[in-house]
């Protein structure tokens, strides 16, 4: 099943389920005004849910409208809690490399993870807006889940019995903004923009094999400015599953219905799959050649993120947007 | 005016206008149904609330419930963010001191500010459930503000506007996680507990000169097992104040309505105004004595956090909680 929410002007938009195909959509304010609603009603609403997507993949179901990715907000166009896990160590390893500093041994032990900003999430075609270029505007392409309620110490074994939903994550991360960030040590709040999601969420029924309870065994596909910048696979060198990732965030407290949690940027130690962010290209670079030729995105330039089947059909529709500047209403 | 949010049963209570001494409060769904949908839409509701709080005030209100700090959830019972700031340096210092780590001097330019878990905010009387004592569970007592829908690099000139209603906040810390978490370079995920807040909200009017644009200025009574911990005064060594806080907040990305930011444990250079966390007495009990002689908070241990105004009356209700053992269900 897919989900998406239209915008209406409200904060949290419209629940629709969207057509396999992405070509269609249907309101269900019957069953839940909001993306939200339905998350926290979960076992009651998902078989109705799922009723009415069989209908319209099947083109059974009256009152359709056309799916626009444009007009679709993120999934949740806001969420109570976005943690997302660094759980490909590849990448870790060389973003750390890039800002010289060392890995932590706790690193290979439990998963980093950090709460970021989910009180507005952006569409998943709207602009990233930035105030400047020079605080080193990167990209980072990656997966995510939404839970349900979890309580606090959950098993790895039933962590994984609380995933609802996925989702392609587009999490701006601001290179140069982050490492004086770092060093006051509470971790990112200004280096870390906007982060966007893919015009659906998806149920783990769709993936069929290619989800296999741990990890999302498909490829990424991430272009910057037109230009394929990689392809990582995310079923490999993922360090700490979904699961792990669920019961590390919930030691000390509980995760209420509608939590997101990332994987963190994919990255694969086999380098000819390229990259999902611009720092690891650039990390490379420096080692090969002693300084970085790939840029940080500038205004006017586009990225674009999405994951195919295995015959080539988008399966979230693409995350495509472009930086802009932003410019504070006072001096507009 | 002096808002609360009722427990009844759903994630986000049910709002109430209490009076000025706590006695009496009424529920307000003519108005808004929730805190979250106050704040959502502040301009308008603002003068209605306060109509009915002057009436209520007065005597002149029918209707009226007895108000029960003990039946009320956080003012804000979940909060899209929450974004606590470290602004009393003479805290930063102490608790660095004790985990043997240095002063970055980024921590003199700009606010040390973490993002914390607002999915689920305790309640004011609720219980701390934490699993282990081994944690080092200690409190932080603190005054925080909500506020409305603010942009993207607001001015500090402008960002005090912002500034709705202020609570009271007991921020529970897991001292003996914490260390490990930040080595890790992200910042807090299991070192902060779940957060509780005052049994009422109250707008900017109600202090008076005590509240001159930028700081509070009033003490912050702490009480652990019946026992004064301290009456550190808010105004004074605060060195990023809430406009400050605020702007700093707001650099890459705008806040939306309903952000909590807290000020951080309270924390003065006069060391015999006492402390608003454990850790601080700690610190100096090591520095006289070579070890700690305060304990950190075991199961059954009670904290109490309050603010007085000059005639000596309770202005928000006092948080009062006890520390719980928490158990698995798997394990029950």
């Amino acid at each position: 099943m897919k989900l998406a929410s239209l915008k209406n002007g409200s904060r949290d938009g419209v629940l629709v389920v969207v057509s396999r195909d992405l070509e269609r959509a249907v309101p269900v304010p019957h069953v839940a005004r909001t993306m939200q609603e339905a998350i926290e009603r979960w076992t009651e609403v998902e078989p109705k849910l799922q009723e009415i997507y069989r209908d319209l993949c099947a083109g059974r179901m009256p009152a359709v409208v056309a799916f626009d990715a444009a007009q679709a907000e993120s999934p949740l166009p806001r969420s109570f809690q976005w943690l997302d896990g660094s759980a490909y160590l590849s990448h870790v390893e060389l973003v750390r490399q890039a800002r010289g500093v060392e890995m932590a041994k706790e690193l290979y032990k439990e998963p980093l993870m950090y709460q970021g900003d989910s009180e507005y999430f952006v569409g998943p075609r709207d602009p990233i807006l930035a105030a400047d270029e020079g605080w080193g505007i990167d990209l980072e392409g990656e997966v995510a889940v939404i839970v349900d309620d979890v309580p606090m110490q959950v098993t790895q074994e039933d962590a994984g019995k609380h995933i609802k939903l996925f989702m392609l994550v587009n999490d701006i991360s601001l290179r140069h903004v982050i490492p004086a960030e770092l060093n006051k040590g509470f971790g990112f709040l200004n280096g870390k923009g906007q982060t966007a999601f893919s015009p659906v969420a998806v149920t783990p029924d769709e993936f069929g094999s290619a989800w296999n309870g741990r990890k999302l065994d498909l490829s990424l596909t991430v272009h910057v400015n037109g230009r394929q910048l990689g392809q990582p696979k995310a079923g490999v060198d993922m360090y700490f599953d979904f699961p792990t990732l669920i019961a590390h965030a919930t030691k000390t407290r509980p995760l209420g219905a509608g939590t997101v949690i990332g994987s963190g940027t994919i990255s694969n130690h086999d380098r000819s799959n390229g990259f999902a962010c611009l720092s690891e290209a650039r990390a490379l670079e420096t080692v090969a050649k002693g300084a970085p030729s790939t840029s940080f995105m500038k205004f006017g330039d586009s990225v674009r993120i999405e994951m195919f089947d295995d015959d080539g059909r988008s399966i979230f529709g693409a995350i495509d947007q472009r930086i802009e500047r932003y410019v504070p209403a006072r001096a507009a």
